[in-house]
């Protein structure tokens, strides 16, 4: 058994607005820590570029460096939290952290996306423990619940609203009818969207969380590559006013399930029907669904993103390592990812439909477009044609179809957009009942 | 560091629905668990006085004792599960487990609520780990979050539905207009209700779990006996229309909540907003909704009793502690409770209330009424007076108070039962805004 420790060193890289509130908590609730920790928790060093970022956070001020060096080469430090974000250089920090013999605690979902596999071997080489629970869904407890609450299970399959930006938006479009442009607007003005706010509307920041979940959830490796993602940003107001009229909400799924040996991962827009759970997520709130085996449905739902929410994720991280180096745990149980499952392509999912058309206000044009579908074996379940507009001589036709093929309905978008009667194939989106 | 296990092994007493189930997971995931401890997981002995218990379970038959001594003094078993439920003989087991250098997992809500805290003094002592995380909530994981997840969080509420029978009878009421007798009857068809339920329809199953919940969000002893309780029986199909009428749900909640430095713990029917989370968690699924400073809101939903879901949870606890035997880790972070925060008693509690009254049909009554509750300090939001029965004379009042005092309130109700023109307080229900 190890020596009773003097104290469990914390380095921190990055003073950002996630890094200001996890400084915050273990400055701040260092008493209470290091009473569930069973020794001194002790925030040694903070490396960070902008030392004028140390003044919002008391205490802050004596532990900055501008070096990172001086928290990954620094002995005395035992476990380092990364809180840069982006890829670079914080997976070269990382790797170097774990090198060193240091534990890893990480918000970063683009580095465990697109490295984690690799970085969780070499934590293990090391006999270090590499931990990111705030990588997904901020403060709710995800990343432990699909690592070990729920290991007895087999996952088939989760359901998630894991980007806060867009569901905000997609909140605003839907009940104050707000177009695109200005709901992204107000969500940038309240600081919920970036200034560039690419990652978030186009699916790609909800791909990287999905690619991680469906790693832990199938035991198998899944690429943020593998997951296709489609954002939200072709939405109209017309589509919410469809989708209501139908009973359905429209919301951004980040959608893993394995049949078979294959996992499909998918980040795009759904119509949910409005009894289903989802649908009534609203705002910045993130929730996530999954189907086990034993535990039947099994929803989690809180703030997914924000300072004090994702630093509740971090330090719980920081604690379960200093329990151990402070217990002389030799080992925990390791994670390790290998490619088990094949993954299926978008091309092959089956699924139904929702597909809104511009047509020429003409007798046989729904024949037409229904030949079209029927010749990729899609089958129509309703139809709703409103009220032409005389001048444009133009006509709406809204069609939901039953399960079909993806590659089939791509074929048939392109074919019916190239008919003469298609003014427009305005926009389709996938149901998911 | 410990030399590598042959085996951990595992003895389970009670081979009811849910040692049943836990049997069928460890039998029939047998290989998939092992790859997750590390080495071999076998469930090596089965006491279950019903031998044709085994029948229904492919493997039990050969591992089937009487004695719970076989499984208790066997020096090759590790972990013991104990799923017998009640208070006696379950407790006394697992002191005898414990002391005897095994580890034990349960799903006992009583034996944890009423003896948890020396039960954990008694591993501690003899540096074994008692787990628990199937006494609440079946399949969902609580117990873990509460214990690690949310450590970071000062946490200062919980709202639970954390009874399943009581929600799918409550569901019933509200959606099919049943009454309470027939909603459990029907309950009862269905298995979802004992057939003695005292236990569940008067909040003694909630009120064991939310002093658990309590106790550990707290980190305080909150007993069993320190949780004021009340049940559902006495909710008509009346109340449920008034709620409706109201904007509100009625929902078994078992509260706690940590002001200054006391504790509240209670189990009663609240009248929830029907935009409340809460207000849409119907039939047999349980919700617990916690605040924590950095956090916010957090809510845990899915399905809180069954063989699978509770297996789910229990296989979870085995594999955890079979991880740290395999990986010989010495020691796990101790859960220790003591007395630390006072208990608040429910007449101080201050809340808002709705009251149904059955008065004469007469002029005057309802100022004679609102005498006696502004006498003790309650003051009316609403009131809603129905067309009177014209054959008994009587009309129907119901009453939406202000924040009032739990003492005064029950005092006004003996003092508006004693008034000549007060036919019956028909009921009242406090109010969670």
């Amino acid at each position: 058994m190890a020596k009773p420790r003097q104290s469990v060193n914390v380095g921190l890289l990055g003073l950002g607005v996630i890094g200001g509130g996890v400084a915050r908590v273990l400055l701040g609730k260092a008493a209470s820590l290091s009473a569930e920790v069973g020794c001194p928790l002790k925030l040694k060093r903070i490396a960070e570029v902008d030392a004028s970022r140390a003044r919002s956070v008391p205490g802050a001020a004596s532990l900055i460096t501008s070096k990172a060096d001086e928290v990954l080469n620094d002995p005395e430090i035992d476990i380092v939290i990364e809180v840069i974000g982006g890829e670079n250089p914080a997976v070269e920090y990382m790797q170097r952290a774990l090198s060193g013999g240091k534990h890893v605690v990480t918000a970063n979902k683009e580095v465990i996306a697109k490295h984690g596999p690799e970085l969780l071997d070499l934590a293990q080489k090391n006999q270090v423990d590499l931990r990111f629970e705030a990588s997904v869904g901020g403060g709710i407890p995800l990343i432990s619940p699909f690592r070990q609450d729920l290991l007895a299970n087999e996952i088939t399959a989760v359901h998630a609203i894991i980007n806060g930006t867009t569901n905000y938006i997609l909140t605003q479009m839907a009940k104050e009818g707000q177009d695109f442009a200005v709901a992204l607007k107000q969500a940038q003005e309240l600081g919920y969207a970036e200034r560039n706010p690419t990652n978030d509307v186009e699916g790609i920041d909800a791909a990287y969380k999905i690619s991680i979940l469906a790693s832990l959830a199938f035991h198998t490796i899944v690429r943020p590559e593998d997951v296709y993602h489609e954002g939200i940003s072709r939405l109209t107001g017309r589509d919410f006013r469809y989708a209501k009229e139908l009973g359905y909400a429209i919301k951004l799924l980040a959608i893993a399930k394995k049949d078979d040996n294959a996992v499909q991962a998918r980040v795009h827009p759904v119509f949910v029907p409005e009894d289903f759970i989802l649908a009534k997520v609203d705002d910045v709130f993130n929730a996530v669904l999954l189907d086990g085996d034993l535990v039947g449905k099994l929803l989690f739902y809180g703030k997914g993103a924000g300072a004090a929410p994702t630093s509740s994720a971090i330090v719980a991280d920081v604690i379960r390592l200093a329990q151990n180096i402070s217990l002389g745990v030799p080992q925990t149980p390791r994670l390790h990812l290998e490619h088990r499952l094949t993954i299926k392509h978008m091309s092959d999912l089956d699924t139904r439909y929702y597909i809104r058309l511009n047509v020429a206000d003409r007798p046989g044009v729904l024949a037409q477009i229904s030949t079209i579908l029927g010749n990729h074996a899609i089958s129509i379940a309703s139809v709703i044609q409103k009220e032409a507009d005389p001048q444009a001589q133009t006509a709406e036709i809204v069609i939901m179809t039953h399960p079909a093929r993806e590659s089939g309905m791509q074929q048939a978008l392109r074919d019916t957009q190239a008919l003469a009667v298609t003014k427009e194939v305005a926009n389709f989106i996938r149901v998911e009942d």
